[in-house]
């Protein structure tokens, strides 16, 4: 087989990657473990910037996404007490951020990729291996029905998350991987009841952080902090009702309405970064090269950057021989990589629980009531959480 | 003895203070432990936010600070071969710091304070006692020359530091004491040499922080972090320069004038918060209740709003007969110590190497990075630096 660009996994960094490749011409081939129904079925992110919803517009799939996804001007702090608001949109010149579910948006982009002369889907591709693309002879190699099959192209994109083949088939000479685990988790819970308030609400509270987050008018997201020895079985919907409550103020808390969970799962936190995100004609997008947190929602709308500058990259490429972009591909992108993975640490660090030594939960609230009171502070807070901008001088 | 206010500790926070009663009328006596000289001769801090600056002029001690001292626009802060500036007047509406030493300072206001008739200070002062402060019988003991003496007063104040006699007098049950140490601390050289630059530096380098200061145009004070277990014999004046030129990007460490020192010593970094502030009759100002690392020069501009809010009080008492604002002391008071904390304690980590890995500076080189290219992002170090404003309730 051949093809332009060879791209490893069907996720939706790859799936946007594709199409946005796809609008100008350029042919792709993705190749997908799973099968259909287990990726559109994974649930993950629900916040998309004003950046990564842009480009799902550019790549000609955000019809439904602008009809069914709900606008947020603004986010909720509470703490000591306190219940603050910062109003993003007044403080960023109008920018927002929009509800809406990666299930959603993954069923989306299938539906358009599927129908994409431009772009084949390889589902359950095993043991994928990209190989030669520092020799400038880029394949990917890998088995489909026990059979062996190898895809000639020009380039390769990592598109394959943190456990993936891409990233993994570096020499550990040609990398350095930078980390931080922190010493808890998130426990999430979906429910179909209505979301508590109409904006996330971020919480900070002496027993551990709470995230109150939804996925339309009739389903939330509910996470707790938790210890790392903490068990789904142990944690009743009942119990997980209770705790959350107690870590909001009390007119929250009573507002919250109940109902069966859906869906209930403890998921570690995580800083990772590799660099660089180049490799000869290999490049690593999104979660492929670097993890955050899920602190600030920044994950996807992280990916949304690396598609941005690849696809650019790419294009210029194809359309003008220029290879200028793709050697700035892994400068540019960390650059704005670094700032998220700050800023995700940073949101992490001031809203969650770390140790029992209690001059740490004072200066925590310390800088929240310093940065409320601050319209500069609540700026900076606006800006990051909306997303910094794309380098426009990448073009 | 018999006097309105008796002042434990004879530094700039129990002068300046004893200087704002009087202008008031307000008698007090302060009992220094040590003598005139050796108090005069303590080299301490030598940034003066505004409302210090304030406070002085407000005591009638302010004209030869202000003849002699150099206002500061700005400082400049140096990472990753960077040098950026931070023009805190422009992003603060005009607000300045000053450079003048604290030696000076003390100077002043005993020049001051010993000839003004509705003060009295006595040297050597030892093993003083605050008593009955919480009995509304507040008494001072101490020893004079090997005699017993006691003071009988309505408030006593106490401005002795860290080491005092007035927080240790408070029952343990009484006050909680918040603390961390830093795994480093700061050798300071002192030395009749010009500034290597009109600004003060603070430099982010990978072999740990590096200050540039000064006390005039032709003395400078020169700050590297290093290791607890450093001793000041091991460094050399020439094993000085070298390091800190290393710290500081090429370009300026070439133009550094080298000299002997005139004073060399290494301190410890320290946050530290005792609630409440008031025991009874009893207020604690200044180092007695709480400490910052030096990172951002807050220790004696975070005694100044002490300083304020009690003299205002004191002063409401005496004028007016209003108990309210002594009552509101330690609640407002604290909270802009614990404001400062923070801003002590983050400027700390941000600037500082506190480990090996690497993961940390590169947060730090990003978290500088985003702050440089944010309007925002740079005033809220320069609000911070100028020093947060006096609670204007507080009346």
């Amino acid at each position: 087989m051949q093809t332009q660009v060879g791209i490893i996994g069907g996720g939706p960094s790859g799936l946007c990657l594709a199409r946005l490749l796809s609008q100008a011409g350029i042919k792709s081939i993705i190749l997908e473990r799973q099968d259909r129904e287990y990726v559109e079925a994974r649930i993950r992110a629900g916040i998309l910037e004003q950046g990564m919803a842009d480009l799902m517009r550019k790549a000609g799939v955000g019809a439904r996404m602008d009809k069914e996804g709900l606008l947020h001007d603004g986010i909720v702090l509470t703490f000591d007490g306190r219940e603050e608001r910062i109003n993003m949109a007044a403080l960023t010149g109008g920018q927002q951020v929009m509800v809406y579910g990666q299930t959603e948006l993954t069923k989306d982009l299938y539906d358009a990729v599927l129908k994409d002369d431009n772009i084949t889907v390889i589902f359950e591709a095993r043991d994928v291996h990209p190989v030669g693309y520092m020799d400038g002879k880029p394949k990917l190699e890998f088995h489909k029905d026990g059979k062996q099959t190898i895809i000639d192209c020009d380039y390769i994109a990592g598109c394959d998350g943190y456990h993936g083949a891409s990233r993994a088939s570096v020499p550990r000479d040609k990398l350095k991987e930078y980390e931080r685990i922190y010493p808890f988790g998130w426990l999430g819970l979906l429910s179909d009841t209505p979301p508590v308030h109409e904006e996330l609400i971020y919480a900070n509270h002496k027993r551990g952080f709470a995230l109150c987050s939804m996925r339309s008018h009739t389903r939330s997201r509910y996470y707790i902090q938790v210890g790392l020895d903490e068990k789904v079985e142990d944690w009743s919907d009942e119990r997980f009702w209770d705790e959350i409550r107690r870590r909001l103020p009390e007119h929250i808390a009573e507002k919250m309405v109940t109902g069966p969970s859906i869906e209930k799962s403890i998921a570690p936190l995580r800083s990772f970064v590799t660099e660089p995100m180049r490799f000869g004609n290999m490049f690593l997008v999104g979660d492929a090269a670097h993890i955050v947190p899920p602190t600030g929602a920044k994950g996807l709308n992280l990916a949304a950057s690396d598609m941005y500058y690849l696809s650019t990259a790419l294009i210029a490429y194809y359309q003008e021989g220029r290879t200028d972009l793709l050697d700035r591909y892994s400068e540019t992108a960390l650059r704005r990589v670094w700032a998220a993975v700050r800023f995700s640490w940073w949101f992490t660090s001031i809203m969650h629980k770390f140790n029992e030594d209690p001059i740490e939960h004072k200066i925590q609230l310390a800088e929240l009531d310093y940065l409320m009171s601050s319209t500069a502070g609540k700026t900076t807070i606006a800006e990051n959480y909306v997303g910094l901008p794309f380098d426009p001088t990448f073009k």
